[in-house]
């Protein structure tokens, strides 16, 4: 079981930013998991990854992609009270799922 | 309702590690927080904030601060995969709770 976390790099945040962006995309897709995957992946240690992505765009694509595998997904809109507009989608959380489901998706994207 | 996650930058972490760890925390905190802080905090929009420490003793001191005040509260200490030795301890998450008790604690710290 694993965790993708893709954080835009194109919006210039700082490494607070991105940590907490990352940290709230986590938990929210972790809320959308069903019990059975939520304790497979803590048992596992909560494996997680970290990846880029360069736009908005990319961003809600892989959103849909997830959404279609039928995986737990959430995109993170900032209320923007630093750093970024208000509603600019920052960050992306797929999984706990299976691995391979998650790297299907993920697999082409750099480490953040 | 706040979530303070401390992320030491003593170890040089880079930025999708310092993100990986700091999910991490943020999500072994909130577990422990009980259901009616969970929910207030959500509904106000999981307000977090990251922040700087700089030793492993700093993070210790913090977690104990906040275990001795009552707040849910937990130490990250990474599986050693990449970047830092196994078992070190890389993260701390406070809350989510009333801002001021988080601030009581973190409040000198500098923003990660």
């Amino acid at each position: 079981m694993k965790q993708a976390i893709v954080v835009r790099a194109d919006l210039g945040m700082g490494m607070g930013k991105v940590a907490a962006q990352a940290s709230h995309a986590s938990l929210r897709a972790f809320e959308y998991a069903d019990d059975r995957a939520q304790r497979a992946w803590k048992q596992g240690g909560q494996k997680k990854i970290v990846l880029k992505a360069n736009s908005e765009r990319e961003l809600y694509e892989l959103n849909e992609e997830a959404k279609a595998a039928g995986l737990p997904s959430a995109v993170i809109e900032d209320a923007g009270h630093t750093q970024v507009e208000p509603g600019t989608p920052t960050a992306l959380a797929i999984g706990p799922a299976p691995e391979a489901d998650v790297d299907a998706i993920t697999g082409d994207l750099s480490l953040f």
